[in-house]
């Protein structure tokens, strides 16, 4: 029945010129690393094999990794003086590209080099850096970071491992205190970590002094030998089968009173003298606390980074599979409808796409601002330059594994029967992405962290205060809270500026009226929660106030970060250097902006911030960038520049 | 830091009556089967053990079966006459119940005894009954539905293997004709089948007629032999690792001219003679391959049905999990929150709740009416009730499937990294039910079909036409085609008498007011969708005037199985007998209706369903009925009785 020409898709072959100008602002600062790893993993032996069980897969990882290290991958993560080459944008863009082959090798190089690599690198001082950076870096010294705990994910400040300092010996004693002070889920942990970076309260009191608990510090601490076996005290188990990611070794720490030199306390912000005296450069515990802690936002920022690659991996393939793939007849019978020339299909497929676009620029933006930071002598960062960070990886990090997740199921299910075979790739993503909403931070926890952040207005005082207490600070805070304190973008300034202020009177394809409503929601947001917040200052039960509020205020916090990424966006197109590669993005960003308000449109009516009318337009909007992208489809996913090795999918050969 | 006591979670306890009184509300009809696999299902062997390769996990479950199969397990689904006990229902219940165990069990069940055996029961005569239906109820015969190709899963009408008979031989010669012809993702191809039941294109002539192409009819292929090799002609392939149900073997056949036996088609509805003469008792190809289709639909509602237990199943071990569960400090700081104390924990799960309990209503109700159809003598059914049944099943199965799998995700969210564990079931349960949105029929093409049945009046000329004869079909169509068909239900009826027809006017807790928006919505949607297509009768193009009405009619749809929905579970409530159970019923209810409406708030704003005002309301009563049901989630979860042993799952025990 079906014939062999199909009129309506003449649109296989991509736009070359197109896809070169998409592709150079895709890339962004670091196209370099992109293009060398480009070359260096278009292989498809690098793909996850689902024949292998756990032991096989962590060892294939494992030597992928030495692969790695002998190609001097990891040391860009390091500073020169500790012996690397101190580029973070590169290390973080490296590791990001690692998720197009395996997202199993993305994360145990990310446990080993940014997690245990960073805790020693940031929290150390230099007798830690001489000791163990170049080690750490060539996997001489295979780590693990020993933060979670079974009892204690989200909530790292009421972790119950204790570091209890004995003058006597000069060491720290490390106790999993009770049942849920296990250390959980810990990559490495399961089989090759020979050593781990403990979060621990540390407990040490000076001469004359009660010992007392200083807070959550680091220890490097030993926990295997050079034979495997668990080192004495340390009792090592195994998470064994989980929903994906079969090739990191997750596993669990107990540690019955383990001794460890008093020197392998990470030091940098913190030290123990030999009689027991706590000192530290930063007064407050709360905020060395988070001091310590916002120095380690590199593995936050490498899960959005590599959870967006997984996402736009996805979408080439149910795309490349969605214009190959026919079904059902077209009007005359004579050949069978390309499933991309559906509009339910499209609209399934064409507002993900455009969405991975703007995070795409958003998280190329937030990259590079770490690397600016990191790049700066510790003491020269403006604290809250610092803060701002902090709040953008979390809310970035947040939003764009949502996307990721959502975007891969869809996309699995956007290719029926072969999606869901494990040759095909995507039913393989889809196992290793869920934990990405998990990881590094739980969606939810590190949304209402960019809300109380927000409506706190960045303020030092209110970090680790408790709901209770956040809510009195915020109802006690003078002055107006909704005033962001960041500066507008030159860009989006011209735009703003161009367009009504009511947003009514202008087209909604100015772009200056689609970033007024993404910034309009957001102050309406953050005004009404703040409100809300205020209302309640003399309330009895400020948890109650708190966690009513709570669903408001993680939207707001939704609504803050996807203005942040359409502007980031917006700052793209204007430096796209090709054409027809900003015209195309343009359209790109019309549908992102088009297809993200119809999926909040009842709170913008709601609110009165579209009119019906306007509404109408929106839905209609929608539909009619589909079409206009649907042709284009092809160049969009191209652009991409994945290796074509590793899209290899039998299903794309035949539809 | 955190005590033991938390005074904010005093219902861990069940309140055991009305768990008892909403249990026999759940469990409705098939009351019996689900207590007996209660206590057979009760163990926690019969879960996947994901340390079992492809080979050991299939045997696993053929194992299971061989078991089930001693018990009688399977006898139920097929008439008294052909050696069964003739209880559609209890076969449909006994299968759903399964996917408290596994999901595999489940699937490979349905295969054999829904699928390959509902083929020869339904489309078979007394030959194939007597040979065949005893040996594949105790699995000395096993078999296989080798509908899908590999190039058309959605299209069945345009599958490409043919079946030619050869008269000079009294065989047909079954040939898979190009390589999308190829049976794709069949279970039990790929490893245990040794007997098909093949759809294909049956061609032949009569004497001094040219052969012909009769359309789609089912044959009964052996494939293997007893040495589990390859019959001649036949080639049969592994589909090998998927995204989940590992224990099922699903493969491919390719044939290349195979030949059997005249006898092997299963001739209830069309036969060929010695002399090639074709015959059916129905005189339209394309009614004759509805008719047939329509007799199969017993696997497309067990599919529905165990989605649904799927999704209670996650729903137990999620909500039980976040009432161990603590995390953050309570304001006083002497103990941590319950995580379902937290709103946004609350809503995560609670409508989701909400909406499994509305889904079994249904299913319920779906179940029984299958059994009652197919419990009629053929010639006696109301091919209108059949109609109403079919899109009834197919509407159902994609929004209960879409539901499952939406919220396993959630809840495997929800649990953290302990969801992330197999150990603790949720990240299988992911990975099993992803393709229940797939197979037996796409949710989107299902919820098309639905559609398109239900703008055209379920009539029967229109069934099999393309898009566009669709289009000029309904566009050509006289009356008011908004009018619906069936009967309103007594209770429905009454409800609708007590509220204002405007709903504006009446109270939105007032059940009547409930339905009134939900039959608005669907009415306002069909009649819309309607009038679209009658201004496009003219049209040039029909294609381009179905593929732009797509996302309105798939919407219309969606609206009407919702109704539908709520319509159950009214129902349900109203035959509840006990008081304290139909009580807590009534306020989930009002949760499904709450939920549902914020779920599509756009909508009833922008067609002005609903004011500002009321959408507000809604609002605020997602989160008030949340916060009444929090204290209830355990019993709510406990009457769904799912055996306690399958809802093993170390985080359970320490939170």
């Amino acid at each position: 029945m079906a014939a062999e020409i199909d009129p309506t898709t003449p649109d296989q072959i991509t736009d070359t010129t197109t896809v070169d100008g998409l592709r150079a602002a895709l890339d962004g600062r670091w196209k370099d690393v992109r293009d060398e790893l480009r070359i260096a993993l278009d292989r498809a032996d690098l793909l996850p094999d689902p024949a292998l069980d756990l032991g096989p897969s962590r060892a294939k990882i494992l030597a992928e990794m030495k692969e790695l290290a002998s190609q001097n991958f990891a040391s860009a993560g390091f500073r020169t003086e500790h012996g690397g080459t101190g580029d973070v944008g590169r290390a973080i863009v490296g590791i990001e590209m690692l998720g197009y082959a395996d997202l199993s090798l993305m994360v145990k190089s990310g446990v080993q080099w940014g997690l245990f690599g960073g805790a020693v690198e940031n929290l150390g001082t230099a007798r830690h850096h001489e000791r163990y950076v170049a080690d750490l870096i060539d996997l001489k010294l295979l780590g693990s970071f020993g933060m979670t705990e079974t009892g204690h994910g989200s909530n790292v400040q009421a972790l119950e491992t204790t570091a209890t300092y004995d003058p006597n010996t000069g060491e720290f004693v490390i106790d999993s205190t009770t049942p849920l002070a296990r250390k959980d889920y810990i990559g490495g942990a399961g089989e090759h970590a020979t050593v781990s970076a403990v979060f621990a309260q540390l407990i040490t009191g000076g001469p004359g002094e009660e010992p007392t608990n200083r807070g959550v510090h680091c220890f490097f601490v030993p926990v295997r030998g050079d034979d495997g076996e668990d080192l004495p005290g340390v009792t090592t188990s195994d998470c064994g089968y989980k929903g994906g990611l079969r090739g990191v070794d997750n596993g669990r720490f107990v540690f019955n009173e383990v001794r460890i030199p008093r020197e392998n306390l990470l030091n940098r912000y913190a030290d123990v003298a030999a009689d027991g005296t706590y000192s530290s450069p930063i007064e407050s515990d709360n905020r060395r606390f988070f001091t310590m802690l916002g120095t380690l936002i590199r593995g936050r920022v490498s899960v959005g980074a590599t959870a967006g690659a997984a996402a736009r991996k996805a979408l080439a393939l149910a795309i490349r599979y969605a214009l190959v793939r026919k079904q059902f007849d077209a009007p005359d019978g004579t050949y069978e409808i390309t499933i991309l020339d559906y509009r339910a299909h499209q609209r399934k497929l064409l507002p993900l796409l455009a969405k991975s676009y703007a995070i795409a620029f958003a998280q190329n933006e937030l990259t590079a601002e770490l690397h600016d930071v990191q790049s700066l002598e510790a003491d020269t960062v403006d604290p809250h330059r610092q803060r701002l960070l902090e709040s953008w990886a979390a809310g970035l990090k947040a939003y764009g594994s949502g996307h990721a997740s959502h975007t891969i199921n869809v996309c699995r299910e956007a290719c029926g029967g072969a999606g869901y075979l494990d040759e095909n790739q995507l039913s393989i993503l889809r196992g290793d992405i869920d934990v990405f909403t998990t990881f590094e931070g739980d969606n939810t926890v590190l949304t209402q962290l960019v809300g109380k952040e927000l409506l706190g207005s960045y303020s030092d005082e209110m970090r680790g205060l408790n709901a209770a207490g956040w809510v009195r600070f915020v109802a006690g805070m003078v002055g107006d809270v909704v005033a962001e304190k960041t500066a507008v973008r030159q860009v989006v300034q011209t735009l703003l500026d161009s367009s009504d202020e009511d947003p009514d009177k202008s087209e909604l394809t100015n772009r200056g009226t689609q970033i007024r409503l993404f910034r309009n929601r957001e102050d309406h947001l953050r005004r009404t929660c703040a409100q809300r917040l205020r209302k309640a200052a003399d309330a009895d039960d400020p948890f109650t106030v708190f966690n009513n509020t709570q669903d408001h205020l993680l939207k707001a916090a939704t609504a803050h970060t996807e203005r942040l990424v359409l502007e980031s966006f917006i700052e793209a197109i204007d430096k796209c250097d090709s054409r027809s590669a900003a015209e195309l993005l343009g359209k790109v960003c019309d549908l992102f902006v088009y297809s993200a308000l119809e999926a909040d449109l009842s709170w913008f009516l709601m609110h009165r911030h579209v009119s019906v009318e306007r509404a109408k337009a929106i839905r209609r909007g929608v539909n009619d960038l589909c079409e206009q992208l649907r042709p284009h489809a092809r160049t969009l996913v191209d652009a991409f520049g994945i290796p074509e090795a590793l899209l290899t999918a039998p299903m794309l050969e035949h539809g």
